[in-house]
């Protein structure tokens, strides 16, 4: 496996395997990697076969991150990450710098961004207002960096793979992306590299969104008819409750299609939600059917 | 020589051309062609060569409009197009459809904008705000349709060249951008698509902008000091208004490198202008050496 620094040298490779007409795959990560990731990389393999290539970044991208976030905290273990890298198969580990990915020639800020105006909106967006921002600017960045045939995001950002999938249709990027199922512990928590902020007391009550996406499930199988969202709302959020350490931020029914919110809650509808454990914000989504 | 009105098969063409290792030039216009066009589609067959592709593409793109701009009477010659760009040896002409352009499968507007802040300021944007975000949008995705190695764009919109380069610097396309000289009529009026809008009155009028900065470079060179842009653009503001049908909209000095404006005239120091003359808003700029 090969370590890339340089944005240059990165954008070169790639170019090579263009010309050569070989397939790339692409996951883009901000480390500290768990079974999640690695399942991505093995999606990205699958879709390349053993000729192509996988790429993977690991890249914690200042932009997506509001002043009062966790940035600075985020966790990092690049020795650890290089290490799972290899082992799952991927060819080249990209980890650029920030200088690298904002380059600022003549003094000059970066200041070009890529917008996304519908899907952005509403769910996790309320919190974060310049989050997407970030994210559709450094993966556009990325792609033509790396200009992956396929890309691999993760379920779990539900919200976010959408942002993508719309931004690459838009913006007519060459590249398929793929969304892979949310990889779970046992007791259903989806997997995130903020789950090791949880304190021993915060972790358990961490699977109640898990529970809460459960009982939403439960609660539509056991009936034919369309359920208020008005009226399952509030129940979820009692069981939310239930956790001392547990604060709802969001939670929210929706078509996935228009991401337009869902009064009737059915087969089909979506439920994602932002609960905060402790000093932890945590989300997690589902389809319901 | 090719003419693709899909902006699938476009990119099709396109990623054959990168696996099979050739380059690919590619001028960007509104069509309704003159010899400034002809121009840039002479540098990008030099730049790629005659074993390489140069495409041009014919779209006048309706975000870079404001509502109450000219996009409907835009002019619009495609057959004479088609001609030139024949005869000048191009290999694509690129004419896609909005619906190409900008896709709506399942009903959804297109939502995904880029933006440049920076340079994208004053000048042009004044009076026209929602310009620059319509021209680096339609842009991005021309470059993903066409996957050029080299992009040319004329000198005579010299900020939105500036923007293009920022967008293409900051978001990492693997593309060389080209900023080729103002081609000008034997008056010195830079040629344009709406030169054709004036009138036969106006049309000598119109060689004022050429004037001006003929006058800011004679007042430069006449001179070893510095001269206050407050005391020279009033200058040029009254040489301008020597032209009934002229009324002067802007004309600013400023840093090239920075887009600063610049409040001691000298040379090295850019000279941007618009003017209507008649209902026709005109541009012109020039380094003043």
């Amino acid at each position: 496996m090969q370590v890339m620094k340089s944005a240059a040298a990165m954008q070169r490779l790639a170019q090579g395997w263009r010309r050569a007409g070989e397939r790339v795959g692409f996951v883009p990560t901000m480390g500290c990697l768990h079974d999640g990731h690695l399942s991505l990389v093995r999606a990205a393999r699958r879709r390349v076969g053993a000729k192509g290539h996988v790429v993977a970044s690991v890249y914690v991208n200042p932009t997506q991150f509001a002043p009062h976030e966790d940035l600075a905290k985020y966790p990092r273990d690049l020795a650890r990450d290089t290490r799972l890298c290899e082992d799952t198969g991927v060819d080249v580990l990209f980890v650029p710098t920030d200088e690298e990915m904002y380059p600022r020639p003549a003094g000059a800020e970066a200041s070009t961004f890529v917008v996304e105006e519908a899907v952005a909106r509403g769910l996790e967006s309320v919190a974060r207002p310049t989050h997407f921002r970030g994210v559709t600017t450094v993966v556009a960045k990325l792609f033509n960096l790396v200009l992956p045939n396929v890309a691999v995001f993760g379920a779990k950002d539900y919200q976010q793979a959408a942002v993508i999938q719309r931004m690459v249709r838009d913006l007519h990027f060459p590249i398929e992306i793929v969304v892979a199922p949310t990889v779970r512990e046992p007791d259903g928590l989806a997997m995130s590299s903020r789950n090791r902020y949880l304190s021993a007391e915060e972790r358990p009550q961490a699977a109640i969104l898990w529970r809460a996406i459960q009982e939403a499930h439960a609660r539509v199988r056991a009936t034919r008819r369309d359920i208020p969202a008005a009226k399952l709302k509030p129940a979820l959020a009692r069981l939310i409750a239930t956790q001392p350490a547990a604060r709802l931020d969001y939670l929210e029914f929706f078509d996935p299609a228009t991401f337009e919110p869902a009064t009737l809650v059915k087969r089909g509808v979506h439920l994602a939600l932002a609960v905060r454990v402790g000093e932890t914000r945590l989300i997690d989504n589902a389809r319901l059917d």
